[in-house]
């Protein structure tokens, strides 16, 4: 197929818009890698959105996102949503070395569905990509949404800070937990309460599963929750039970939030968010350069020899790099 | 006590040099929050800054990292190093929302060492550090070097990219793996080969050690590796073997970069990296204050009305808040 050798993003955007998934992996090695042909690509799938529901799935290793998110694949295969019955998958590993086509490998992932055409599985890892995981994820969920997806879930590896951030980053956050001590607690200090939308409590047959329920309904009872309380769903991935009922709160938790008019704002907000943070990548590249042109030569040695400690030194280089307009006044 | 409920830094750097570690703990609790009385301690700290000798121990969670810290304080305190015969450790948890003070907690962490005033452990979250674990850790590493301590332990939860890089940032960096299939290459692929002064098999009693001994000499075969070929050292955390071959072979590293005069050039490496952080943080925080103003309203609501994409918005944001001479050409 001449499209997938092609690099041209406009051919290979509508290749993969009539389903041609080597097309659409080309076009997310593109994004992994960054540099100005992930621009591009990025900036194609910007102008036309597409309008692909996003769900994140995120808890620790070893709780059964994969297995679970491999169950959501053939339920939402099944009942679909409207704009289409594709369903693509994200599994963000940001220690992962490998990145760039590894269609076959992410494929013998989820072998249930390898033969499937309308899933589209894909590992990313961001090495290289200025602004990493935070950029490079969103920019991949726009292209899948632009290309006619309508279902896009993001399923991380581990519960890292920049995996938990990437996960919160989606329309529906689903935290993954297991029944037994101090699981609920664990998820709480990794940060995963204040992002949950809901919350799975998987291997649900296992003993301990009561406690784990009540753990999670006291933290929330003490948590300043919004408009809407995280719903809590027993689930036994490996024989599928649950599944249809976590599927059904997803929904009613996108319906809630059509239904309060906050999907847009807070899709709006996360847009804002990683504006900023390519806005910082793009200055701390920009002072990498001035360095390594040793622009504040001074400044770092009057630092090594001690008379300058690292944040009067950072000072100095702040006021230096900043406009005026950007310098915060003497006091502040 | 009087000088550990001040909050004066200079009193509590005079009880803490004598010993006092109620005082230290509070200087770290200081540091961890960040702030201003973060600053006054780092400042502090850096104008007398000490010799300790850091040693980075990181690798995947239940390789027995802990353990094996826990054997490295128990000769340390009775070999010693020149300096003294006081030891340290900083056991960094980013996902952990502790902070301050927790000194029971973190003796507990380690019972057999619990009654013992020359050893010092703490564990340590950053939560609201400007500029995250890779800024804290160095400020606290350098108040236990300025206080006296000769020796640094800084031991690592997990193997986060944010982790390995503070584990990177010692003088002698310990790379733990076990016996096992797969174990030297998941170490590769979380990019522990590329910062291991030394490996340890650990758990080296179980099947399979020679088979990693093996892996890990292949791959450091297949590496560029500069003037120091990373040791491979077997240990039993549990029983304390080979945990004296370990301690003979970090002091052998040390004495190979003092004798190559690699040691102060390293150091002075890492706090340019150091200072770097600080100022990309400071100029984050400033543009998300500007932001805050309402400075770039104009830009986000076009984006956010599709008209331009978050990289154009971003170019824009930059070169409004850089000074000219930051500003990159326009065809760089």
């Amino acid at each position: 197929m001449p499209a997938t050798r092609s690099s041209d993003p406009v051919a290979l955007f509508e290749a993969a818009r009539s389903g041609d998934q080597a097309a659409l992996a080309r076009l997310l090695s593109m994004v992994e890698r960054g540099g100005s042909p992930s621009r591009a690509v990025a900036g194609l799938a910007f102008k036309a959105p597409g309008d692909a529901y996003t769900v994140g799935v995120t808890g620790a290793p070893g709780s059964g996102k994969s297995t679970l998110t491999d169950r959501l694949i053939t339920l939402v295969r099944q009942v679909g949503l409207e704009g289409g019955d594709r369903v693509a998958v994200l599994a963000v590993d940001p220690s992962s070395p490998y990145s760039g086509g590894a269609i076959l490998g992410d494929r013998v992932r989820m072998p249930s569905h390898a033969l499937d055409d309308h899933v589209f599985i894909r590992s990313m890892a961001t090495r290289g990509h200025l602004g990493g995981l935070s950029v490079a994820v969103p920019d991949a969920v726009r292209v899948l949404s632009a290309v006619g997806i309508p279902v896009v879930l993001v399923e991380t590896v581990g519960v890292g800070q920049q995996e938990v951030e990437v996960a919160a980053a989606t329309d529906t956050t689903v935290v993954v937990v297991n029944p037994g001590w101090g699981d609920a607690i664990q998820a709480n200090k990794a940060g995963l309460l204040e992002i949950a939308d809901v919350f799975v409590i998987n291997k649900a047959d296992r003993p301990g599963a009561r406690t784990t329920r009540r753990d999670l309904e006291l933290m929330l009872d003490l948590t300043d929750l919004g408009e809407w309380r995280p719903s809590i769903v027993e689930t036994v991935a490996s024989t599928g039970e649950g599944v249809e009922t976590l599927w059904t709160t997803i929904a009613e938790h996108r319906d809630h939030q059509i239904e309060q008019g906050t999907l847009q704002p807070m899709r709006q907000h996360r847009l804002e968010r990683e504006f900023h943070q390519i806005v910082v990548a793009r200055v701390g590249k920009r002072i990498d350069t001035l360095t390594g042109q040793g622009r504040f030569a001074d400044i770092t040695t009057a630092m090594l020899e001690g008379e300058l400690d690292p944040y009067e030194a950072a000072e100095r280089v702040v006021s230096e790099v900043l406009s005026d307009g950007a310098v915060p006044p003497s006091d502040g």
